[in-house]
């Protein structure tokens, strides 16, 4: 019998982020992306929504819907929340029933663990490849509704023994994109002999981990699924130190013996209040005569040039996936900001969460970054009107500024979207009624359930593991260029 | 700074449920009970749907609504659940989409925890007065719709001080009924001088918990809200031991630092996996035409009598409500049997949960008792055609059956509503992929959270703590009768 629930996997486990005994370096892991570049890419022109092929028009409802009525469908939307600053709107929206699974199969190589990597090649991809979960599958995909091959490793996850699965949880995707998307988000261990697949490579937790600096190029389904990794007591691999104390304080925040600015349940409660009070109204609109939108056969976009726009996308791939196909894509105007806000509190850092209402969101609100917003909207703006905290996040100094990366959107249905992560440390622990500090093991707690945060804290929840797989390299006693290149150690 | 997720009033702290100090008897209670039930009654008589006052059919969907456009409306539902015995159905469905407040109002006398009671007699009552929580409103009722007073002690959990709140998550209810329904469930504690309004009680939570053993008398809303209580690890406020070890089982199994059959994270993964493969599609439907369901001008019921049946209630009450008035509800052919097996696993009580799929609830399904039935629904089926562990529950012998009452569904929505209560001990820790066994440490800590029991569930952990309470009347050492008919000590 189980006495704790106790977790195999946990991220501060000595062992789980050491630089000894991976089984390349990065250097090599670049060459070979490069390599599998040539052979694996998609190759991507922007058509007119008219022109797509397999996809209809409701003559109802104007709905874009492919003709096997599957994969997804672009809706209308029109939503109401009572009291927001804007009560009403319309807009176009993804609906994608179908809940996919997001897979990382780990396994150890000298008692480190790496993951089973896919170089994928998605047509909204910036910057070519990107690093993909080992199976990123809608059902369409593994019932074979795309006429493509069979999805490599998926058995790995639909028929993992329970004590393989370290994580295992239903989450939200892009509340203002997508109408209550969830995909299934797995980590899974294996002692097999797992062959690398032509695309796929095995790299180390730390390794995926420090990849996150590289811009667009751990792609979101990655991170979404690592920022669901299980934290667990008392592990510490290394003394830190060699910084000015942040790195200490973001180990503590990472440990559930930790203490938190508010306990657990209050978190809870302030969730349950706000869910409760605010009344958000969905309901479908015909896309056609969307009020704020216009289309004119090529697109659908705001009248006032903002926010994004559905385009219509025709792909030439190679690889594994099939040779082409046409399909319509959200286009945004200007890259997105996410940013988060932490503080030292008693030693243990915090995260300034915000409690964000979307209309896409199976629950009302989910948990967001403390800034989640595309600037430009707000530029003409005077500071009343603009979000909170986002003047001190652009002003902070580079001192301030613990991590900056540009990281994408899921390429497969977002075109060239990319979102501006920046970590920002400040020494004033603001209070705002919207907003909370939390540090990481409270993040951890309710990341093991659905519902809790939005997709973009997640990838933010992943960048502070990011920080924390640099630690280790700097305090291994090897140093970085060292570990980097040890020699092959591939089990 | 909080160390720990700590809990004020944790049920298995010494003290919670010690018999001292309570502000008065049962005996006392009963005869209060009996005194209220002259002042505070509803008359209520079955009339048809279309002599509602106040409520209309919507031209087109043959929709049920009050004129007002809040309180609740009876719509159609198509539903259909993929692979399911009955795959697809239509049916009648409560949709109240106000998410309103079930509190329960606690007060430390003399060190022990009591319950601020209603006696409420809601026109679907059977029994007449039933035991409702502190506050039991819809957000129609505290902002006035219906016309009535304001709503006593509301403040109290609309403007309780964080550190106050012991428990705040809004549960289900019947998702066979109600389309996605959710209240929120509050304890919160207090130290004012609050004084008792005409119809309020202070009650030991030891005697609340007691009272389940009386037919129809704790209603639905106390219990789910009961569940809610939370549990800390070392409180065992007494040495059990006068049974056969059923207690001393039952409170390690309410031990949070007690051991469980499976982990945490694999009764996470199975609800995960459960709720991904499942394909649950609801959509409106027109009540008038609803395929299987007849209805004459007095009614709504199935073709078959089976199931349960949509009538019209005319009510007049005295008391705090106003005076008269009409509604729709609903009612059950036979009463319903809900009945949880358990078992001991290495000294720990499990209970048998059953994963079910329902079409109101909001995320496809939720852990249901072992059982959740209409017997007669099977009468005639052989038993291959009867529900798992059915048989096994309804010939066990007195020896094995641990709890047996009948309680009563929300008398303000259900008439005359009520389900045989059943906890029954086995000696056989079956396997079924669709149940798991789960002590009540690992119920609690998913009753945290919302969207993980439905209410028949919670109702019968409400139940096992009614069952702790039993026990620590038997082992205080005045004894039972001592204790009941100790001197007032109200503060």
């Amino acid at each position: 019998m189980a006495s704790t629930d106790a977790l195999e996997l946990p991220l501060l486990t000595p062992g789980v982020l050491s630089p000894r005994y991976e089984t390349g370096t990065l250097p090599e892991f670049h060459r070979m992306l490069a390599a599998a570049g040539s052979r694996i890419f998609t190759r991507t022109e922007r058509i007119a929504l008219e022109s797509l092929d397999g996809w209809h028009r409701d003559p109802d409802s104007g709905w874009l819907r492919h003709r096997s009525g599957r994969f997804f469908s672009i809706e209308g939307l029109r939503a109401r929340v009572a009291g927001a600053p804007v009560a009403e709107w319309c807009q176009p929206i993804i609906n994608q029933p179908e809940t996919g699974i997001l897979g990382i199969l780990i396994k150890e190589f000298g008692g480190v663990p790496h993951c089973l990597m896919q170089l994928k090649a998605e047509p909204g991809n910036r910057g070519g490849l990107q690093l993909s979960p080992t199976v990123q599958a809608t059902r369409s995909n593994y019932t074979g509704v795309h006429g493509g091959k069979a999805v490599p490793y998926l058995d790995y996850f639909r028929q993992a023994p329970a004590h393989r699965v370290i994580a295992d949880i239903r989450q939200s995707e892009q509340g203002s994109w997508f109408l209550r998307k969830r995909n299934r988000n797995m980590i899974v261990t294996t002692t097999d002999d797992v062959p690398e697949q032509d695309g796929f490579s095995w790299l180390s937790l730390r390794q995926v981990l420090r990849l996150l600096r590289h811009d667009d190029l751990v792609n979101m389904d990655t991170r979404t699924v690592l920022s669901c990794l299980p934290l667990a007591p008392g592990g510490r691999p290394r003394q830190p130190g060699r910084d000015d104390g942040f790195t200490a304080a973001l180990l503590r925040s990472c440990d559930p013996a930790a203490g938190s600015r508010h306990p657990g349940r209050e978190i809870r409660s302030w969730i349950t209040e706000v869910r409760s009070r605010t009344e958000v109204d969905v309901e479908s609109a015909p896309l056609d005569r969307l009020a704020g939108w216009r289309q004119d056969g090529r697109s659908v976009r705001h009248d006032s040039g903002r926010f994004f726009e559905v385009i219509g996308v025709r792909v030439e791939s190679a690889g594994r996936e099939v040779g082409g196909w046409t399909q319509p894509m959200l286009a945004t105007v200007e890259d997105g900001l996410l940013a988060l806000l932490v503080t030292r509190i008693d030693g243990v850092l915090h995260a300034l969460m915000h409690l964000r209402v979307e209309p896409g969101l199976v629950d009302v609100a989910e948990l967001a970054p403390t800034v989640q917003a595309t600037v430009g909207n707000y530029a003409e703006l005077p500071a009343a009107a603009r979000p909170p905290f986002l003047d001190e996040v652009l002003a902070a100094g580079p001192e301030a500024i613990r991590f900056d990366s540009m990281l994408s959107d899921e390429g497969g249905r977002f075109f060239q979207v990319s979102n501006r992560h920046l970590i920002v440390e400040t020494g004033t622990a603001h209070r705002h009624p919207d907003y909370r500090w939390m540090p990481v093991h409270q993040l951890a707690g309710l990341l093991r359930h659905c519902h809790y945060l939005n997709v973009q804290a997640r990838s933010l929840v992943a960048c502070l593991y990011g920080l924390l797989a640099e630690s280790a390299a700097r305090d291994a006693t090897t140093g970085t260029a060292a570990a980097d290149g040890a020699p092959e150690q591939k089990g």
